[in-house]
């Protein structure tokens, strides 16, 4: 991946890296929009563009369903499908089938599961998955995990942080004995779990460094603990994990839980929060979150964010995109959307910026006394 | 309005002009898309100019009730709301109202109704709707009508007909004793009723006439009546109206519909058709109607239309808009909106390029052998 550290903050972990893939450069920290099914919900890849978006997700779950594989492969691959020519990593899916209630059924081989679309039977091993990613052509692939609830015992939790070891290694082996199927290569995370017991997250790790993976996500966070246990745990890993290669947080968060992982010295974010929340009218700005419904906005000509760049914040008041969201337009959907990702975006980037100049705990104080949560 | 006939072709009614807003020229034949709402759904300001739109559709009734004139006052008028600063007319809200099935009570001085949103009773007057749209700030407004079903007996038309030249006087007083809101002036057009009766049409031109409106419209039409029943009465009426002011085709219609009425004589169309149809997944091609959803399309790499340069075409592949509307992502409503946007505008200025090198007949010749209704 040519990764290279390009600043480490003498003060904390927070450090800013680049890396290659054959679709472009990433600047670290770095914040992944969420676009499980190809699209980045209501926003164009010219929209993203415009936010300074330099990688998406996709999700191995839904675009296996949806479109599916024959169409993908038709299509040789997601970027072809979908016109994003910047990079893509995709979620191995093992959170979407921990998230479909009784619609699972996991085994020492791997998961079957039902789909959420129609109910059909499908079946994920370590493999297959590494197989379909290889169908969708992502920049990174991530590996079948099984993630557990929280709170789990320290049994459940040991039983399936051992299962996704053994998974990891499965995983590793696949993709070694494949090929990609596109005229460029791919990448390979591995994913700690171990749920909030550090002996598991530490034996998770040792066991992953020896497949030696090209990155590394910590998952299982996210899920309902609290944050503290969240901060102990990323500190804990990101302290264990090579300075060499990518750490991935997986699912996080706001950007309070951002600032504060950047610090432990997480390079990469992926959440919903930012997308989902803009659907629902609210908006992230520099003073805290803006619900857009409410009546104060009303005949607010002011922007979104005052001090926001964006396309919407440039050319749109609260109080038309209050309006849109009054009368159900989809235009507002979108303005608040494409508005929270340039915010996250800026977010990241500002961090980076920050560390490069040795002012990240400046950059984060500064940010926390005027955002409100 | 620096009404301009550019020029005039020789074999038919067709017609290129320049009109002037305050807000820009327009150049004509044109089609404006409609936004009911202040915007035209799943639209941006920019991807219209990106369309090459140069006047779009607000309507009274729609913004009297929300965002309200309070609103529109404070944000001093619709454009400096929404953000689009080419041109904007308005319809008068009479269409809307006469849709409104059981809600409605008309009386010589208006229309008594009831809001579609909460059942709340309201007034349009003839006076009231200049008012209304005093306050909206559009460039062009209509005036308050009568609109009648389809068929209606000549009893029936006689009387809407009646109405609506009261109307008319009432509506082109208030327009003169008012004053526009804004630092630009605004325009009025008249609207010729009569129904399918070609003496009631005759007679509301010439009383429309005295009035001396801006523009004229023709309406009453694309209600239900048989397609050569509206040509005769589009025919019949822009052959009495005035070659100096424009002509305006209320709610029409398809590609062929316009290019029927541009050879009559016609300057200016709205239709929900292309935005309403995309959402449907339906987009308009230059060989005829796509229905997205179509399993043909499951891994056709082709665009909606090969022969399009919008950017959903230059970007998008048919089998990605099916997959988009198969798992309702609203980028797919989006993306195929934007593509019939572009069509209906390149129909209408390809119409125009071809009057002004007296080429019309052969342009629509040449359209309709590769279109297939």
């Amino acid at each position: 991946m040519n990764f290279t550290l390009d600043a480490q903050d003498r003060h904390s972990q927070a450090r800013a890296a680049t890396f290659h893939t054959a679709h472009g450069l990433v600047k670290t920290p770095i914040f992944m929009p969420v676009g499980s099914l190809g699209t980045v919900k209501t926003l164009s890849p010219a929209d993203l563009d415009q936010c300074g978006v330099q990688i998406i997700l996709g999700n191995t779950y839904h675009l296996y369903l949806k479109p599916g594989l024959e169409i993908l492969k038709k299509m040789k691959g997601l970027h072809n499908f979908n016109g994003w020519g910047r990079s893509i990593l995709t979620d191995s899916g093992g959170f979407q089938v921990y998230s479909l209630d009784g619609l699972k059924k996991i085994s020492k081989d791997g998961v079957e599961f039902r789909s959420h679309w129609d109910g059909s039977k499908h079946f994920f091993s370590p493999q297959k998955v590494v197989d379909i990613q290889r169908i969708i052509g992502s920049d990174i692939m991530m590996v079948l995990d099984e993630c557990i609830p929280n709170p789990s015992d320290m049994e459940r939790a040991q039983k399936a942080h051992q299962l996704t070891i053994e998974w990891a290694k499965l995983s590793r082996e696949a993709f070694f004995k494949s090929n990609h199927l596109y005229d460029y290569p791919q990448f390979q995370f591995g994913i700690i779990q171990g749920g909030i017991y550090p002996e598991l997250r530490h034996e998770s790790i040792d066991n992953l460094l020896k497949l030696d993976f090209d990155g590394y996500a910590i998952g299982g966070l996210a899920v309902g603990e609290s944050l503290k246990e969240r901060e102990q745990i990323t500190r804990f890993c990101t302290q264990k994990l090579p300075s060499e290669k990518p750490r991935y947080l997986m699912g996080v968060g706001t950007p309070l839980d951002i600032l504060e992982a950047i610090q432990s010295g997480v390079d990469m974010f992926d959440c919903v929060m930012p997308t989902r929340n803009a659907r629902n009218g609210t908006a992230f700005t520099t003073t805290g979150k803006l619900v857009i419904r409410n009546s104060t906005y009303r005949s607010d000509l002011k922007p979104l964010d005052e001090k926001c760049q964006c396309y919407t914040c440039l050319n749109f008041s609260r109080a038309y995109i209050r309006h849109l969201f009054n009368v159900n337009e989809m235009l507002g959907l979108r303005l608040t959307t494409l508005h929270n990702i340039y915010f996250y975006l800026k977010l990241v980037n500002s961090a980076r910026e920050a560390i490069v100049d040795d002012e990240f705990q400046n950059y984060k104080n500064s940010f926390l006394a005027e955002y409100k949560s």
